[in-house]
């Protein structure tokens, strides 16, 4: 195969299909779905076994790409809870007569095709593909290299479960993972209506700089916490080791605490015992690196402008102490990747100067940034957080897989 | 100067000022700048004659550049009408206590730096100046060199009110006119949250292959209506000449007439006459050619295939004579760029399909296609009709000119 238009063509067309299916008819392929993938587990996992030997025991994403029985039973049951959450589709979002006559109704109706780039994680497969059946939308999803035999499998199942339904196998479509086609998908405004990337940050600055598709960008996230001289200290310290430590790897955790100079003190004192105990890599300014070596911590650097702005996903922070509010939004509206942020203070007047001047798609007051999550929002299975200002702007959720469509309808007015 | 990096700072950080504005302060500012406009007349009409100079008196721009006292005073209207909008931004849009305790707000709040390119027509400026302000949005505006001391002018009286109301300037700002800059502003991501080319398609055409920023395309539109054989004729005539004749230049204009072949007759009939009136050059297809060819209409031309999905912007269109809403819903999915679409039946089932079938941002049941447009549509003042499907879709107007953000108080919840 030279290009990848016959497959592009297949979705388009395949999008008139979807659109035609009601609610009902859709949640029933989800729960067939979820069935098909328990009485596969055998052959999925045998596929899984091809990817899972070609990747080094001691690469990490070695652990992403494992399936075992679990897991799929997992994935089976999260196809369910997509199949539970309301149609987005076909929703009434206004209707007025206006003077003409002329009756004005505005309509959600599913986006079209939806490209979804990802890497190793199977997980995304199925996600993706739950969440673009349940809105009405044709999904091409183009996995990676490394989960081929797998994502293979499981795409197999989801076009027989299709078929079985009598609905076009077109709906969901898995690209090949050859590279020189991804510049196709990138360009196909024709075909895809929607681009989104999911992973690293050098994919998704890849798709940002070759996409003629529109793109949702689920950006990297640089996450501050400002504990301000008001703070309850121990609260400080609990919601700093928490977005810090429950899981390093993802994007709404802690990179930098800021601190006012007037706790900082008590605040480190305190803090260095859960971030020794899970050995946290702090880069500290020049201020809290006399406090902190004066504590002995042992895994103490000094902070250099790097440190400042950068994504750690890992057990690692930078801490800078400063003098109040306004320099601390001077430092995150300079160095945030505008997604989740949060202050901890017991002064309602600077809460509320915070959460209004900070531009990111997630403020916290007092409540730790690992928030930000479609599920813990109550949307749902997200397809990733947004970090960008149109369409969709935080957990972007089975909500934000539509589009609006205004319907007119008359008798022969003209203008 | 050699960049523009100062101005875009300076837009950047103007955001934090005009975010602190309430709603009755910036209905004042808008009210102050429409007095402004009329008490400045004198001193416009001559910074425009300057511009309208240069222009050849043939050439069709010349009318789109020049500017007088009516022309002003409808300015002036056109800012105290963006006035009396509500709005958008600081609406909550959805609020929950979440199981934890976690208060979830999700708020309506400026989208930041918008950026518009466009070219002659002076009044963009103050329409996107005035709704920007409304709204709570920095603008950065790029007009065309044909327009530049028109343009000035009018950002020195949008500045000069900001000064007078204790605002920063930079909340308004005119770009250089220099190509060379256009390439900075359209991946100045840092900076800016929005770029809207609005012109021509060539225009769009550069701001969508160079544009890093998200771009809300205002693209062309190949407007079909579709006279299906259930139709009552004269209303088919009355729709189909008001679409094309009543302004020709514009978007929402239509370009392409498809018939069924059992009404072919009678509808061409009767067209030709308000055709004939206004000279309505038509391109028609084998069929079609016959039937004109016969009446002896005079402005006839064959069509080929370029005539099809061609967006004419003129006194033209052309007809295609075919079998059946499928046929219809074939020819339009092929050809349409996703605009405004209309069918005149009187079968109710056939009118249902069609609308929901046609992928459109407007899909019309007998009515004129001319009504795509925010006034129309209850709207307000619109920045363009986007042929997009993210964020915003048909009329652009004021009520898009936000994003979301999520507001998360809490009293110390972890994860």
């Amino acid at each position: 195969m030279e290009n990848i238009t016959k497959q592009l063509e297949g979705a388009l067309a395949a999008t008139r299909d979807i659109n035609q299916v009601d609610s009902d008819k859709k949640q029933l392929v989800l729960q067939d779905l979820a069935d098909a993938l328990l009485k596969n587990v055998e052959a999925i996992l045998l596929e899984n076994e091809k990817d899972v030997q070609l990747v080094d025991i001691n690469d990490p994403k070695r652990d992403r790409l494992i399936l075992n029985e679990d897991r799929i039973q997992a994935l089976a049951k999260s196809v369910l809870d997509v199949a539970q959450l309301p149609d987005p589709s076909g929703q009434l979002l206004s209707k007025r007569i206006l003077e003409n006559g002329l009756l004005l109704e505005k309509k959600a109706v599913p986006l079209g095709v939806v490209a979804v780039i990802y890497e190793s994680r199977p997980n995304v497969t199925i996600d993706v593909a739950a969440l673009c059946l349940r809105s009405g939308n044709v999904c091409l999803l183009r996995g990676g290299t490394d989960a081929f035999h797998t994502n293979s499998v499981l795409i197999e199942i989801i076009q027989q479960v299709l078929l079985k339904n009598q609905l076009n196998p077109n709906i969901v479509q898995l690209l090949p993972t050859d590279r020189k086609f991804v510049q196709e998908l990138l360009t196909a405004t024709k075909y895809v209506d929607i681009i989104i990337p999911r992973g690293s940050q050098s994919l998704i600055d890849f798709v940002r700089a070759h996409a003629k598709v529109p793109v949702i960008e689920t950006g990297a996230g640089v996450c501050h916490t400002y504990v301000e001289q008001s703070a309850t200290i121990d609260k400080a310290i609990a919601i700093v080791a928490n977005a810090k430590i429950s899981r390093p790897s993802v994007c709404n955790a802690l990179d930098t605490v800021l601190l006012d100079e007037q706790i900082a003190d008590s605040f480190l004192h305190g803090i260095i015992i859960p971030f020794q105990k899970a050995q946290v890599e702090i880069f500290a300014d020049e201020k809290s690196y006399v406090i902190l070596e004066q504590l002995k911590y042992p895994y103490l650097q000094k902070a250099d402008d790097a440190d400042f702005g950068r994504e750690f996903l890992d057990l690692k922070c930078s801490i800078k102490v400063l003098d109040g509010l306004d320099n601390a939004l001077r430092h995150i509206a300079t160095y945030s990747s505008r997604h989740s942020e949060c202050i901890v203070s017991n002064d309602a007047e600077k809460l509320e100067r915070f959460m209004n001047a900070v531009d990111a798609a997630a403020v916290y007051a007092n409540a730790s940034t690992r928030f930000t999550d479609g599920g813990e929002f109550g949307l749902g299975a997200e397809i990733g957080i947004s970090t960008q200002k149109l369409h969709a702007r935080g957990p972007f959720a089975l909500e934000k897989l539509v589009t609006e469509k205004w319907y007119v309808t008359g008798n022969g007015q003209i203008r």
